[in-house]
């Protein structure tokens, strides 16, 4: 089959002719891939930064956010069947340990992550397991919701937990209105009657922010922190959900919280550098988030079936792959960019 | 009546006669003191360090860790008589606030604070309301709990926090075993079965946290987050509490942490500065910490009352407030000092 | 002020001329009535069913679905002004009992009801204190929330509660689809992406549910079980709330649920009667649900702010209070019927 | 080997040589079994009780309350080794339905029950898999503990779930102080400050309650509902938990439960039959309790490592089942009878 390749760092990806993977296991689950989100990590993967966090072999097959249909499955699998339209979570998991065993299958103790670690979907096929695919419904198309696997999947984590605390009317800012920011504002709107301002460097993405459900959007220009507080009573957000996580963000970010309010991070770049008399003075709370759980993908597959979170995609054939990277890279997609094998 | 008063800043505190604070409104409630704590703050206020902050006008009586008796009380009292001992919670709320309206008092939006921007309990008498009194069973004396007031509340309210998410042979990292460490201890052990591990610079401190019930004592002498994480698998501890927040206490304890833990942050001092790229990838929290609420101050009176928690008093007659404050000075007070008038 | 009283049972309602209330505690407010409720209850006290259990004495002004203008404050309010807007909490509260002191004011152990212990809002003005009202929003107008004071309030406090552990796509059951089915169906859409069935004997009633937001609409019609069941792939649905609560609702709506599913009940009138066996074996939880808390209320406004949750009403003047009861008493009243002085 | 089996109902069990269980999945684990608990349930299934609800091919082998060592792994079995000492919960559970991934395994939507409807551990050898098998203490016997596999589970399971809710001091009645109560009773002590009122007909059990912690023992005589109500200072407390659930249990269980209180149903037989008014109006709940999850098993296997939950037992060798099932079936075991093969 054809496969988009590493075969090494600081070059170019490749495409190649390797064998399909074969299910080896009862759990496993061949996936025919239907889109792979091309994500900037996978330009990061090729400048060599997850080298040795990965210890990945080269070569391998890159692609990380994939949806497709099943194509063959091992004896023990139960929940989908040969056909079946899935996406995939981005981890292979073990179902054992504790954090398997609680839901929170993210802190696996013995996980694998395809396209990161072992093979991923830009290819025509992926090998993954039972406890990775999730039905989606009829209504939904593999290339449409390949990229809500992996950023999609993060945003909707971070206000998923935000909503559980937000009364209605309790005032949630989002730092940053790019891919992921646009997931999270869906979601808030999806799940919660939390008042919603959105905070971007670009007014653009303000706009956008606004039209798609934002209560009210602020361009960070220098006074957005001012503007929060005189928005809020001088109060200040009962929660900040922070998809920036760089540049200033987080000090700026402190600053428009409530006294008890939570702080979501997920953006990351800079430190989160705070005296802890503020954080015991005001009470106030960081929550770490990385990507979302199995069953998180199922409830954001609910909301993309109810029409509630959407996305917009460029779409490339699997061969193009060096051209959606080189218009990622530049800038030049729209929405997020697919393949499409 | 006696009073001791902060009559100017960098000078000593003075022996006063004042007039007996009298019932003003219906939920007045006047308490005959029967001990009030003397706690390192009383020392910073002297040296001007909350003079801004508090905004009090001088001279004004000093004191917040009050119990005693009911003397007087308003009209609209129910949930007190006179003679009732009580323990005083160290602010005065509104009542009508969203925070004191679901259990949050500590962030009223109105509070005052008796012994830090209104008169306080280094006295024979204090003017609080009925929203601050706490009843205490008929076994406890005012003098011997009083110092649970403020400082026992504090760590009382982290440790509740982080009980209610510990399973059995979870691990707890204490850092710190000073007042507010002895107190965590003491609460974990009355309402959770996780396995304390408290770690300290002072080998005596972690002599007593075990014979008291923690599981693991750590001498904190640099290899201390070497042993906690061969301690726990490696895995790190599902939840440090930290008591001291100065002198690398935060860095070592993150290093303690597991993925998905809490840290608790209740002392103070340094910074709080991690990467954003840990907190995300790990995700971990930071839960900050103040004083209890009234209904905590409730449960910890009643974890008193079951024998569960209890505190070294040193006790001084009013008069001598001079010779106690001087002793806390020297490090020269073992367990709390308290004043009786 | 005018005030139609109760002078006896099982006579008519008389309209009468009182002095107008006064402040004489420092949290009193004083609320000129902008609209009253009338709910079937009213008609219930005529007839005595209260009598024993309120113990008023006669004659006292009845109604207690209250909303209006601030009239006049005690020295301690702080929260609200002469001339706000308001709508009235049910109850008045204590709050200096551990329900208070908790959010769960309802609960308080010492509360008072206007319009059914003391005197209500069929009146010109009536007397509350600041804890029992909530600032409106001033796109909102007393006489179109009034009605949202208890009925309202009893369907948001349930529709919440279950939010709560609905994730997307989960099936909520709404059993009965009058007043509060409604304004629960309203609040459900608000803050949760749940799946709503709701269920009725009425097709009417059952198409507007389908107009303002249920998922699907069931006549109950004696294979409405079945329904359920089929839609839910046979496992029932994860949350069932019953505002009907007779008539074999209850024997129904147990049918309906999934293992481990919740069961609200909100309408009553015949008995829960379920072998223990059937409880433990598919371990369900039957969750009883009397008003909201204050802080319901204030969330409730929210939503009705943010255009979320309203409420047909149809208006009488004060002094046509008999024809209001006449019409609510012969089904010919749509929505609510409000009285406005 | 050895297995005892049911050959017919209404007969009795059979000791026969069948083969061993060998490894056929890759998450198969094959126990030696180091004791078999004999259970109420056991002779229920020898009447015929379970025959149509279980399904079961006869012979079989009976026993679900089992422990052992590992004996034999598949080839993806991680959390297990040869040699490892376990005990096995009660369920095999599929690990991709929902309710699996959310640590609900108990609502597994395709499980099996070994000794039920299935092979069970009264035989040297065992098949279950991975996802059942606990690993226990080195300081544990799997003779010693398997009687808390199935009935110590459900006590702990319930019991947990009630303290989660429980404050210091609040009330929590248990009734019925028999083997779950027991367990009950240390579970609670173990990870509440709760005060714990056990009500039993027999004065020896209330005695022992007392004897291993409960703070009040109350014979259940006529007078006992009286009794806790006047404990309660007439609000009934916060909790009761019935482990009895036939007899009057119930209606005496809702008599002493406090407004806004917990009503949790472990023990069964009679019906559940309260007004809705009375669930509305002092909203209470009633919370269903089946047998506990994996990760429940785990932590009760801790609290037994931690010295704070023990069981006594009766042990005869597996050949003298017969006898067993005879001195349970007369009373005549004190504590649990334990077939060691």
């Amino acid at each position: 089959m054809k496969a988009v390749q590493v075969t090494g760092y600081h070059t170019k990806l490749q495409l190649a002719d390797v064998p399909e993977p074969k299910i080896t296991g009862p759990l496993d689950v061949v996936v025919r891939i239907g889109g792979a989100g091309v994500c900037r990590t996978d330009l990061h993967i090729l400048e060599g930064q997850w080298a040795e966090k990965s210890g990945v072999m080269l070569p391998y097959t890159i692609g990380h956010e994939n949806a497709g249909w099943v194509h063959a499955i091992g004896d023990a699998v139960t929940n989908v069947a040969v056909g079946d339209k899935v996406i995939l979570h981005p981890l292979i998991t073990c179902g054992l340990c504790r954090a398997c065993r609680s839901g929170d299958d993210v802190h696996c103790e013995a996980s694998a992550f395809p396209g990161i670690d072992t093979d991923g979907g830009y290819a025509e096929y992926l090998r993954t397991t039972a406890r990775s695919v999730v039905k989606i419904d009829d209504s939904l198309e593999p290339a449409d919701v390949a990229a809500l696997a992996d950023a999609g999947l993060t945003a909707y984590h971070a206000a998923a937990k935000a909503a559980r605390t937000l009364r209605p009317g309790a005032v949630c800012v989002i730092i940053g209105a790019g891919g992921l920011g646009h997931i999270g504002i869906q979601v808030m709107k999806a799940i919660s009657a939390a008042t919603l301002v959105v905070v971007d460097r670009n007014q653009a993405a303000v706009d956008l922010a606004v039209e798609i459900g934002a209560d009210h959007g602020i361009v960070a220009d220098g006074t957005h922190v001012e503007q929060v507080r005189a928005l809020t009573g001088r109060h200040g957000a009962e929660a900040v959900i922070d998809f920036v996580g760089e540049g200033g963000a987080t000090s700026d970010g402190i600053e428009m919280l409530r006294r008890a309010g939570n702080y979501y991070v997920v953006g990351y770049g800079e430190n989160l550098d705070v005296p802890t008399i503020d954080v015991i003075s005001t009470e106030i709370n960081f929550i770490g988030n990385l990507v979302g759980s199995y069953n998180d993908l199922q409830d954001l597959m609910e909301l993309a079936a109810q029409g509630k979170v959407a996305l917009h995609t460029t779409k490339y054939p699997l061969e193009e792959f060096q051209q959606a990277l080189d218009d990622l890279d530049r800038g030049l997609v729209r929405g997020r960019a697919i393949l499409i094998p």
